[in-house]
Parts: structure tokens; sequence; C-alpha cells
């Protein structure tokens, strides 16, 4: 079904906004059924924007091994030079299902914020159920930290990515293990149950529909386990102290609005420096664009923050 | 028109606010063609809340005038020691059309932030017409700069408040006046004409419709000036630099939560220190609420902001 948008919704959004939305179409259900052809389909399209993205950048691109799970590292050509001894951990998003390490976000991130980026090859659904790309991203997480130490390391994650990673950094957060300098939340899905606001007023109105993502999750990966489970949808997690400084960053039309509104007052509650992100009209994974105006205000803000974070940490 | 909350939305806010949301109701488009009877019914309802709120809180009520305007003193029983010398300047809500100075945030402002309120009881619409209620609240903020300082003023607006206090400030900053020390918006009116993403999808999800919004700018308060006006509808204002450290508050169902992410960037844009606070499935003026626990939330958020920034100008 094509998104709709009215005229004077177009009034505030950039005209390359108002021609993705008419362009666009929600992910049927029958995808769900199909995940083999719907991995290809994505990563067919995929393919020509991350290479694309890795030659605009120079990105210097090597796969090695990290816990026994397979971590892409992604090395941008010039380093800020205040900041080389820090990396980034990102946690790609595809709903469980689909997408690799070699994703825009963590390609941008290299490109664009300067930093090398780590970023988890996890096993996807319904090959794998949860816990298991949590207990991988872990895996990874723990000899990053034995690593660059965790104050170099910058956690950064989309979608279903958030999930793993706000799950990975409780579970690390209870271990023991020192926490990640910062955390950058890309349109995260951290309650896979459905409930909430934007589930229903952005249900038709995003490429992602409630009845897809609730769906997806029952059917292809929670294995089973109750949707509202504290470590399944992490919004319901019981924090035992301030998560580092947190970015999250989400926009009017994004199923997971709600989500992130949450979020940001469950960190904050906890006691942690949190940053809430709105831009006006922006679907889910709009971060995604290179050129889309509200997504390099965004990604730029995203960087903002993180430097702001690492400078101060590099002063004290 | 009765709002409409399905069970996967009441799950995430408080049972206060799903019982609200229950039972609410659009304002009818009738409201606009009989103003007087819509300031009389508001105005029965709310009297009792003031006087409640006035006992509870102890506060001192006095009117007095400042620059040929009304204003009503609001003073609180006991006073933060090290913040006497602050004061609230509040510009509150009502469509332009209704509403008083002795309004809930002038009161609560005073009883829970403990800061004296100046609140202005400007002249309302259709009697009289833009740019009369700001010029009446410039003359207001210049009498208050010379008396107090303009770095120990704290501007505080609602709903049409907000419109009336963007241009008052950008009035003041044209005409070389030092600005306010940090400015709160709860759910401002800061775009007259429609325009906006969540005026589509919250149009039958709020208290108040996006027709109603409109209809009223146009018939009683605009008096003829586009409503793209830059100073009507300040969203579109040009700044010569930036506002003060600015927090606004909204929520997921308000009809104006675009207005409220739009402004963020702007002034975020501008250079000034923003900060957007979003509620989960909070509508239009939800702040008003004294006993809700999301409209508690908010507020305290509200004042930890106006206290860290007063704290910063204390100590510097």
């Amino acid at each position: 079904m094509p998104l709709h948008v009215t005229p004077t919704q177009k009034e505030t959004i950039s005209p390359q906004a108002a021609e993705f939305l008419s362009a666009a179409e929600s992910i049927p259900i029958e995808a769900i059924n199909s995940v083999t052809l719907t991995r290809q389909v994505f990563q067919a399209a995929e393919t020509a924007v991350e290479e694309s993205l890795i030659e605009r950048f120079r990105l210097e691109i090597r796969d090695i091994t990290m816990g026994d799970v397979p971590v892409l590292v992604i090395r941008p050509s010039s380093s800020d030079l205040r900041h080389q001894a820090r990396v980034v951990f990102d946690i790609h998003g595809g709903g469980f299902v689909m997408g690799t390490a070699r994703e825009r976000t963590a390609l941008m991130m290299a490109g664009e914020l300067g930093l090398t980026v780590y970023s988890v090859n996890y096993s996807l659904s319904p090959e794998v159920k949860y816990p298991i790309a949590i207990e991988q991203c872990l895996a990874v997480y723990r000899e990053m930290v034995t690593k660059f130490g965790a104050k170099n390391i910058v956690g950064v994650s989309s979608s279903a990515g958030g999930q793993i990673m706000f799950s990975t950094i409780v579970r690390a957060q209870r271990e023991g293990f020192q926490l990640p300098a910062a955390l950058a939340f890309y349109t995260p899905n951290v309650d896979l149950s459905g409930a909430g606001d934007s589930n229903v007023f952005n249900n038709d109105r995003d490429t992602i529909s409630n009845e897809v993502m609730v769906e997806a999750m029952n059917t292809l990966y929670a294995g089973g386990v109750d949707l509202k489970d504290e470590l399944l949808s992490p919004i319901y997690v019981r924090l035992d102290g301030p998560l580092p400084p947190t970015i999250i960053n989400t926009g009017t039309r994004d199923l997971l609005l709600s989500q992130c509104v949450r979020l940001y007052w469950k960190l904050r509650d906890a006691g942690g420096k949190t940053e809430l992100l709105v831009s006006e009209g922006m679907w889910h994974g709009f971060n995604w664009e290179l050129e889309l105006p509200e997504a390099i205000r965004a990604r730029k803000a995203v960087y903002t923050f993180i430097r702001n974070i690492l400078d101060e940490i590099h002063v004290s």
C-alpha cells in the first residue's frame, strides 16, 4: 500500500522527503513467509548503495572474528587525530531477519564521523532465535572492552539493532563490565509487543506496519518467549543504574516514535544524560538516506553529541 | 466527537491519562462563533481549579500594571533563597480568545518552582487583533528588564502564548534588548497556518482540531494578515542570532507536536541550547493536569532545566 502525504504535510518537509514518501510502500505481510526472497530483494538494492558509500568515503573493509563472532572492521581514510583511539561498536537493523554488518549506518559513521567501526555480523532469524544475537554481540563487546577500553567505545545501533544493543548493554552492566562512553540509537525497536501510541497512528504511514513488526517478532525471532520479556523488549527491563550518555533519533512518522519517547524517559529517569531528536515528517530509518536534508541534519546532531562526549572524556 | 484510545495505546500511558482521554471531546467548530459563551464555559471550569491551586500552594496574588498593561503578580509562600532575584514572565494560552493571567501554568510555576510569576493579562481576540497582544507583552517585558534585569527573567508560555512569547522575544532582540535567561514553551502554537505532519495525524486525536485552530486564527485573531506572516507564525521568522536556552514540552498526541519539533530545530540551528521533551500519548496542554503522572514528570523536567540554567548564571 503506498504511503500518503498531504499538501500541508509536504510544506514542512524537504522536497526530497516528499518524493521519497510518495514513492514508498509498506512492507507486505508476505515478506515474513518468504524470508529468503525478502533478504535477496533487500540485499540486491543495498549492495550498490554500500559500494558507492565505500568508494565515496574511501573506506577500508576487513573481516575479522571477535569472541568467535564475525565482525566487519570499517576504517576511514582519514581520522580525527584526537579520537584515533576511539571506535564504534555497531549493531545493524533489519528486523532481526535481514541486513549485514556492511550497512549504511556503519559505513556513514566511518565516513562522516571518521571513527573506525566494528560492525557485528550477528546470526539472523529465523535460523537462530532470541537471545542468540544478543549473546553474540555481548561476546564482541567483551572483547572490544579488553582491546580498546570501554571509555573508547561508542555504541551505535539501528532499529532491531537497538533491541540487541540495549539488551547487550544491560547484560554487560549486570555482569559488571564497564559501559561504553556513549550510545546512539537510530529509530530503535525496544518494544517488540506492538504497544504504544505511534504503533497505532503511524501504522499506515510508515514503511513498516505494526502488524508486520509484531508478526515477524512472534513468528521469526522470539522463539515462543513472551514479547514483553524484559530482555526481549528491553523497554520493560529493570535498570540497575544509569546508562551512558545516549542520543535517540526518530521522526514524527516513525512507527517506533513512541518507543523512542519511552526509551528517552526510561534512561533519563534512571539518571543518564539523554537527548531525543525528533525530525518532522520522518519515517523509520530515514537517517539511512545519504543526501536527504533531514537525515544529514539528524546525523550531524548525533555526531555532535558523540564528539562532545568524547571531548569531555579526553579533557578529564 | 469523543477521542479514541485503543487497548495497546492504554498500555503505555498512565491509567489517569487513559481516563482523561476516554472522557475528552474535541472543541466543536461552533465555539468560534460564540466566543463569549466559550469563555464563560471555560472560565466556569477553571475558576475552581485556580482557587484550589492558590490555596494548595498558599500563593499571594496581586494586580499591577506594567507598561500600561495589566499584570498579575503571583508570589509563592516560600522561595528558593538562591533564586529570590529571579522571576517568571508568563504568557498564558487559550487560542488568543480566552484564558486569563491567573492560569494553571502560572500558578503551578509559582507553587512548584518557587519563583514569583508575572503573568500578563493581554487583550483577547476578537476584540483586538494581531499584533496587539505581542505589543502588550513586549511593553511588559521592557519594564521587567528595567526592573529585574534580563538575566533574572525566565519566559514561560503555553499554546497561543507561545506565539506571543516567541514573537515578543524576536521583537525584543531586534530592538536590542537583552534576552531572558531561559525560555520554556508548553505545547506552543508557533505556526498558525495549519501546516505540518501532526496537524494531519493528530487532527482527530486531540482536544483541538486543525480545522478549529486554523479557522479561529483566520476569523478571530489574524485580522486579515497572511497566516504565514513571520511574526504571526514565528516558525517562519528570520532569527538574527541564538535565542536563550529553551525547553519545549509536547506529547505524541499533541496537534502541535510538529510545531514543537520544528521549533526545536529552528532554535538549535540558530545556535541556541535547546531541549525537546516529548511525552508518550500526551495531548495539547496535558501539562496543565496537576496530578497526572506524565504532567508531573514533564513539569519537573522543565523546572530542572530552568534551575540548571539559573545555577550556571549564578556561578559565573
